[in-house]
């Protein structure tokens, strides 16, 4: 039977572990949080030591943390613990040029290193996750049990595509891809909203919108089942986060000189809805006073 | 057994009319075009008036038509061959205040009209198509059995939008949508492609992406069959048409003052897509040239 | 002594009729609020038929109404009292549609008609106006004088664009550039002042930028003016209104297949700021919640 | 009398030598091109190690060099040539953050470092340049004779911005908003020519834009002088560069969260224009064939 190390049982990497588990892996699970350890069900490790000494040689350790510093402090610990041939995964959403420092520091100490781009959110646990492997071919091979059971079906859902730092790469330019998608559904049903006159059911619309249309997607399922339960969003706040994946892809567009007005329009829409002191606009309202005498509003 | 007049066997009227006849309607066909009536194999009547006659009050016909001129001249003759009672269905793209106008002036000759938003392309023929209905409650109603029989199954895929010209309105916006869509993925791809060092596998990415990730979709099902078809897309020149619905939305979303710069963005780079002139950006260089003394490239 | 009648003493019109006057041409006005034509010192008509009958034919009737109703209304009543040969002029901001169509239905009265673009709000009493006239050449002539006056100087500032029409649609242009080109220092300006680690003074800075940059313009002297006296704009709500014309010169793009994504996007932000609802960020939080169990925040 | 060594001296560097000779400096120049330190007409060195013995302590050495590595090198050169106190500005399009790590780089060599955004093109020797100041005040002060003389004039065109770093900000912001403003200038323009029914002539319609409007500003001043020789720009390709500032500008942007939709569209339309591949329009074609059966067009 095949092990793994599982760091980071949150939303993410609960979910996952349970999913191993449950197609017959061994999974040994360590989270800072003792909770989330309990949570998860399984053998969970009190720290990266124990981890690692409950797992048999070659290992393989997978983990799943947030982007940056966790991620950063947890390699640079458990490359002291492990050794040669074994073999690290980080399955989070790092930048694609960490993960090739990172892959290039590990070497130099003997371990192996794929970045796994992991897709799919809550509801990967039932349905399983999209996978994009970046790494050498033998590592991806050694992967692919765990890749197999981790996405929705053996021969679907998870591809090697390419070098150390394409995992990642290409999660990102999936999430790019997501924000613009994301943005387009936003925008239709806006428009539909408001239009008043025809007072449009749009769970109902949604809901047909799912079959046989050209924009059937996950996100409109989503969308169809959200609207069904509360119309009318009212409680939620028009303020939508942003995570580093977004910012990255524009941020590579334009290192590499590709036109990406729909994904950045995306972001900035994002920005703007988190943006409550509005300098900009409060700069437009000055200038169409002082050319054309226009009325400003007040502050609230 | 149920009676539907089609007319226009186009693409989408031939292909609607032959899902019609396998799901046990008696449909009769017209089209300006004796060919297309051949190839759709179904009872063909030579004329708009032959059409009329070989159907039973009150008769039900539906145009499958280009919008614009086409749409208007044959909705203006079939207003003076049928009778009161009779239902005109509009199940081409036309503009919604098209449909309002048209729905107004057919009630003044007691005609019933509704107009119906159909998406699902080549493939509606055997998985469906997605229908969005305008107009009164009673004609939603009358055209029951024939929604269920063109959407994908009988309770999905359809759905009565609103009074009349709220079935175009949602076809335009989700036309709108579809356009965003496409264009998120277009750019992601096109970055995919253009990070050269990685020399990622299109195909494969997009058929494991179709699976598990956030963003599965229809769109992404295509894309994924057409670059395992012909990853480098050769044969395909980088212009991209555009129809009416786009081109509405982002005017529907200026005269309610929407947002839409997804929307418009998409649409935008279709039409840059189409200039070979390129006029803005000849304004552009020269600028350049003007206050920096830079060089600019000569026409080819 | 070169008579003119000015309908609409507001914040444009006032002021032109006085700049007019200075220059000794003999000014009747009127304004439906009796204060503004005591306001602009001149000759005031009580009536519409006084006006007129205080000009000798053939006339010269300039409107500056706001666009639309009150533009239409006042043109019916004039085209009444008005004799053939006499002309008529909009000076405000009508849609060029409107205005071809208004010049065909005057002509058929035998009334001549000219639409002409005025630039230059609060400021163009003391600095003159900028003019854009559409009508035909024999019209334009007969403006002359009065263009001459208007503008900056007799050689300068004023162009007859081209037929009946062109007046308009070359300002509805202007005013779109305008959109675009405040956006882009509202943007900047908006990208400097987050960047709090360099307490950037931005009146200084963009009083320095006046002269000798690349981006020197009257937009940029009116914030430098404008942030010399509040740098903070506390007092200016992010609320920024938007006129026809920005909607116009959007819609014209569509209809003739240009892409202006920058005039898009500066109108598109207008929107947003207008829009307290924000139905669109409400459903991109609820999707986001909905895949990825991110928080959402709640309303106020 | 002061003295200067100007390294740099083409289109800008040149210029701004023979600006500073003709106020009353004492200006020593270098190019590596023999060429053009002969044709700035001024006291040339041989090397720098040349440029260099020619001054006196404490020497003022001004760099007019493409960012990157020449700027690199450069100043490491003469970081060795230099003695303490010695003061270095770089006025070349640097990324800001290169200028904060030049200037730490040298102060450990007691060497001083003042980076200096300059605007204004080929037209400053004649016009003066805008000059954005970032470094220490005492720094600033000892620049002043210099900034005053290369200014329009000497009270105005140039500013103090803040800590080293902030005068390459500025200049990035600068350009950034520039963009926007040309592209806005563009579109317009752009859809003025499509208008074919009104036969604009842009050439007097930008003439006449220059006084009075709202939109009156440099770069309308020279696409006017430049439309007036060559209207229908036929010896310019539609390709329009673009160099670091404006890339800069965009990804800055993305890092604070702030959201510049009309100078990122500004930079993708260059984007655009640069691409003879378009994979993305390619990709988008593709799926319209996939869904729609629609036609594409085949590569010339």
């Amino acid at each position: 039977m095949q092990e793994i190390g599982m760091v980071g049982l949150g939303r993410m990497g609960g979910a996952m572990a349970r999913r191993l588990q449950r197609k017959g892996f061994q999974v040994v699970g360590f989270d800072q949080n003792p909770q989330a350890a309990r949570a998860a069900e399984l053998v969970a490790a009190d720290t990266l030591e124990h981890l690692v000494s409950l797992l048999s040689p070659p290992r393989l350790v997978w983990l799943m943390l947030p982007a940056g510093e966790a991620t950063e402090k947890t390699l640079e610990a458990l490359a002291i613990l492990l050794a040669p041939g074994d073999l690290l995964v980080d399955g989070g959403n790092a930048y694609y040029k960490d993960s090739q420092r990172r892959a290039a520091w590990l070497a130099e100490r003997g371990l192996l290193f794929a970045d796994v781009g992991v897709s799919g959110g809550v509801w990967g646990l039932e349905e399983g996750y999209g996978l994009m492997v970046g790494g050498p071919a033998e590592v991806a091979s050694r992967l692919r049990p765990f890749l197999e059971a981790l996405a929705p079906s053996p021969d679907s859902g998870w591809v090697h595509v390419g070098p150390v730092g394409a995992g990642h790469f290409a999660k990102m330019v999936h999430n790019g891809i997501e924000y613009g998608m994301m943005q387009a559904l936003a925008e239709g049903l806006h428009l539909l909203q408001k239009k008043r006159e025809f007072q449009i059911d749009l769970a109902a619309l949604t809901q047909a919108w799912r079959h046989g249309t050209v924009i059937r997607s996950w996100l409109l399922d989503l969308v169809a089942q959200g609207l069904a339960e509360d119309p009318e969003l009212k409680e939620i706040a028009p303020v939508v986060a942003d995570s580093g994946e977004g910012r990255w892809t524009v941020q590579e567009a334009v290192e590499l000189g590709v036109g990406v007005p729909v994904i950045a329009q995306a972001l900035f829409s994002r920005f703007e809805s988190q943006d409550k002191e509005g300098y900009d606009r409060r700069l437009l309202a000055l200038m169409r006073r002082m050319f054309g005498g226009h009325a400003v509003e007040r502050p609230a």
